[in-house]
């Protein structure tokens, strides 16, 4: 009898590794993520690379709720590691995919997700060539938890690290800030602000490939998801034993972002964002960068938004829309849990 | 103020990605899983591999409970995708970690997990080279899940695959099955059943080495995990489309073992194993594979139980200890949820 996904639901079967997990397999993943390399079928996958550097990258994804607007958790699983491999500098290639679903969980939503996986790991181009699934009891997960964990190719020439960056560099941002975690926070609390107001999550490879083309000489990129702008700043000042100085003025922000915000009297510097990266170039190859950037339609907003500073302490200082300065301080938590 | 391992608790802060993310890292996974690539603290890791032919295997981790005599959650993680990459005949180097903490969960017991995959990586010659830490609300976890992948370099003569699989095959284990599953179900129960009773869990890498080394024309290997030995005899009898013939007294299994499945009321073909793996191999080297593995102290045990044949219905057949036949069936399910 074939997988009800109409009406059918994830039971602790399909986490046991029998005939259930089985036909799991074979009525949905298999088709749905489809290439030479899953259709092996074996329990680990073999790949070729031609490159020596590989670069790896994994994250968990919890995000609550499970759909919203811009996205769901299945193609945010995706993009999310796709760009944690990107910021090296790296082409993405294969992908893991490892759920841990809650018995009870609704097959369509499932499906939803799968379905969304493929279409964002085609986006991406790349495969999804290994995955596992458990099933844990009904009040011991949330519906749908997603592993990716994700590796590529690294040229020879490219070696980005915030230990290299330098005391005048410039920092680049891709766009506009706020919009992920802003666009989970409304939609959790259910405000209908009839606005535009969505998700940024998109993949970032292509972005990033025509910007190390361009400038092989950027030191370093990360993409501010989790705790925002002000959390990764903060944490590469440490890295990099510089200070950081940012002009308030030159940040992208929407103006339902804002907008929402202020209502949530959240800051969008700490806000969450899930298509955006900083990159971090010599001064003299800012502009070059930056125009790369804003002939990319994944960087179109692009703007340069501080420098890196010589100071005596590890801080990330703002010069406010009023003309004054103010710290943007470390936060030691996230306004907004499970965001990603 | 340092993390308080004694008495701390997990909360919603350590997965915000702010200071608390920060410090989660540098106090436990950092000093814990310390290695070169891991020191880089970049979002992703960049790694050396000669070979063009990579090995990626992934698996959540949802064992209840974390603490189970012969290992806990930790190891399991590490020593399960291990196999996983060994089964290919690749040698494992990297793994990637993915924790899903409950709020609430005793820094203490993170901390001894953390320990224990550190002891693990260790004793399996792999880094820990990237990962990520979310945290979920009380009530939408269970203490804590564990995502490993991990990536392994494989030798240009090894194709080892189900479709490899040829009549007249000898079906070797490499030693006592059920034992993990057994004691995972009698510690859920509370069975004192004051028995030498302890999981199989253990790293299976270097006696895959020795067997490719000595037999390169190994057919096929996997570990006979979630469903035991029958599921995955079961699976492959689909994939290669021939019978496999089994039997029974020549299947080893602890005296320990024995009874307390038969006291569960459980058939130890069918509980999971977490240290044992099974090889398909060409009938005339099917001595001499076994003899090696013999002679590797995770192979002591190591019997031929069967052998492929060919039938018009792709079955799993057992010769009983009685002289009779009996077909080993496909369950829909696993009598035990969440074993690993």
């Amino acid at each position: 009898m074939p997988l009800d996904f109409i009406n059918g639901c994830v039971d602790m079967a399909h986490g046991s590794g029998g005939r259930a997990s089985s036909e799991l397999i074979h009525e949905l993943f298999l088709p749905a993520f489809d290439n030479p390399i899953l259709r092996e079928m074996n329990d680990q996958a073999t790949l070729s690379i031609e490159s020596k550097r590989i670069v790896m990258a994994t994250d968990s994804h919890v995000v609550s709720p499970l759909f919203f607007p811009g996205g769901d958790i299945g193609s945010l699983a995706v993009y999310g590691t796709v760009n944690d491999v990107s910021m090296s500098g790296a082409r993405p290639l294969y992908l893991s995919v490892g759920f841990i679903l809650e018995e009870g969980f609704a097959l369509s939503a499932l499906k939803k997700i799968v379905d969304s996986m493929e279409l964002a790991a085609e986006k991406c181009g790349i495969y999804i060539v290994t995955g596992d699934t458990k099933v844990v009891e009904r009040g011991h997960g949330d519906g749908c938890y997603i592993n990716t964990t994700g590796i590529g190719s690294l040229a020879d020439c490219l070696h980005l690290s915030p230990t290299k960056i330098q005391c005048g560099d410039k920092i680049i941002i891709s766009g506009t800030i706020g919009d992920h975690g802003t666009t989970i926070l409304a939609q959790r609390q259910h405000l209908n602000l009839s606005t535009e107001l969505h998700s940024d999550s998109q993949p970032l490879h292509d972005l990033v490939k025509s910007m190390v083309e361009t400038v092989p000489e950027i030191r370093y990129m990360r993409d501010p998801t989790r705790g925002g702008l002000a959390a990764i700043l903060n944490e590469l000042t440490q890295s990099c034993g510089y200070a950081i100085q940012i002009d308030e003025t030159r940040l992208p922000i929407k103006e339902e972002v804002k907008a929402c915000a202020e209502l949530l009297g959240l800051d969008p510097l700490y806000i969450a964002n899930e298509g955006k990266l900083i990159a971090f170039c010599p001064k003299d190859k800012a502009n070059r960068l930056l125009n790369t950037m804003k002939q990319h339609p994944r960087g179109r907003e692009a703007a340069i938004i501080g420098e890196v500073t010589q100071s005596t302490t590890t801080i990330v200082e703002m010069q406010t829309s009023f003309g004054g300065k103010r710290i943007v301080d470390w936060r030691y938590s996230d306004p907004l849990p499970r965001i990603c």
